[in-house]
């Protein structure tokens, strides 16, 4: 059996990695670590790999700004979400100790997420770093016992470095939202995909974005998400990013989808999937 | 006369600091610059400044995530609004020729804004740095001539710097909107405060945002803005801001306020402030 080729934006042990083998498990996979989100999309559309599996938005830090205009810009399709549960862990090599670390590098995302930590230990600063699996990898190829890594125990395990502080994230209820996304002609994927992402402009007349969302609201589609992003060339003009409970192949939703394509100058489907179950909960 | 005391994020030379001097012009000014933002916030909020000058967000790279969240956590008055038309360029030491310059450091998004600059320039690599100003200053403090940075034209004569490239953002539809923002017991700016922010989180019924929504559109009242920000501890559920053009104290906005608290489980006025005007325009 071939493996299946997934990219992704970061080191090996890189929480994009976790969502991988948790989107496709009982797969063998082989990794395609890119250090920039849009080389995962390009190694995508070019057919280097068969999937791409990357971060949309966190509970605590917000959506992943740069994927959404990703997803407009490559078009591939999405075909699952799954959510990550993110611990942080402040990571050093092994012969460091608690006192020695002065320094932690990560991703600005995960550094974030570790603000009350970082404000408890005035004697550790905080230093960005393109990624968190990353960060483990430079503080292992260096000699530098002072330096630390926030990242994950995966990461920790991976690069053979020890876990000095588990779980220093400020907030438990972090956690990350992954899609994986493929090309048009990728298989589909199983289960029951009854969530739909949706991008589109607005006709500019009044009370546009009311207009499409009644397309929606007056069907009993519930939207789960909407996100704005500004349109190039045109200030302070956004398109807007949906994530609605229902699937085209419905009549209801194709008919939402038709009262909406006539108050939009453009909309685009991004895909239907399976909703992943919002962990937690109350 | 006193000088007024304003607060920004960014070594001096930063764009907020262009912001400032556009927004209280005709004021002799004073300058607490800031390295995060939420310290402006917290010298607003202790009185140490008059003012803080903040961007919320780029017509490039979308908002300024952070700012909204310290909106809502710190809630200065919104007391004005500007756009600052972004113009980036490549800068040196006085002695630095262009073939010498290896590095540039700026802030990620001004980085950010000069993508093709980079791709068309691969001998240059693009380093993050906390700030635009503080870039420039960084290569002034330093003896490297290989080292540059991206900044605007005013923070190279601020410290002394050479402009390598001028104008080197992918995009000349480049603008940032900053707030000024006071204390509740601030002066009220003069002008027309017909456009005001506020804040909401739904209730948790089926069609919430739109029901919002309709407490603006019902009543003719415009959208220019809405932005979504997680709300911890309740993953997956989001607050929103939204920008109208209307004040409460007109009766047709108070009356679309009041419907709008019907169907929130909280709201706030972040202010009421004289609508800039949109640069450009098509």
């Amino acid at each position: 059996m071939s493996r299946t080729r997934v990219a992704f934006q970061g080191a090996r042990g890189a929480f994009s990695e976790q969502a991988s083998k948790q989107i496709l498990a009982g797969r063998e996979l082989s990794f395609e670590p890119c250090e920039k989100f849009f080389e995962a999309f390009e190694l995508l559309r070019d057919g280097t790999v068969d999937y791409a599996v990357i971060p949309v938005e966190n509970t605590l830090h917000g959506s992943v700004h740069e994927n959404y205009d990703h997803l407009l810009n490559y078009r591939p399709e999405i075909l699952a979400e799954t959510h990550v549960r993110i611990v942080h862990n402040l990571i050093g090599r092994p012969e460091a100790s608690r006192s020695q670390i002065t320094r932690a590098i990560s991703h600005p995302v995960a550094l974030a997420q570790c603000l009350d930590f970082f404000r408890r230990n005035p004697g550790i600063s905080a230093e960005t770093h393109y990624d968190t699996g990353g960060s483990v990898k430079t503080v292992m190829d260096g000699d530098d016992p002072s330096l630390g890594a926030v990242a994950s125990a995966a990461a920790a395990e991976y690069y053979g470095a020890k876990i000095i502080e588990t779980s220093i994230e400020d907030d438990p209820e972090n956690f990350t939202r992954f899609f994986l996304l493929g090309r048009e002609s990728s298989p589909a994927e199983s289960g029951d995909a009854r969530k739909t992402s949706l991008v589109f402009i607005t006709k500019n007349v009044s009370g546009a974005l009311f207009k499409c969302m009644s397309a929606f609201a007056l069907r009993d589609i519930n939207l789960t998400k909407i996100e704005s992003r500004p349109l190039k060339g045109r200030p302070f003009e956004y398109c807007f990013y949906v994530d609605i409970l229902a699937s085209p192949r419905e009549e209801n939703c194709a008919n939402a989808m038709a009262h909406l394509a006539e108050v939009t100058e453009f909309l685009a489907v991004l895909g239907s999937y399976e909703p992943a179950s919002v962990p937690g909960g109350n």
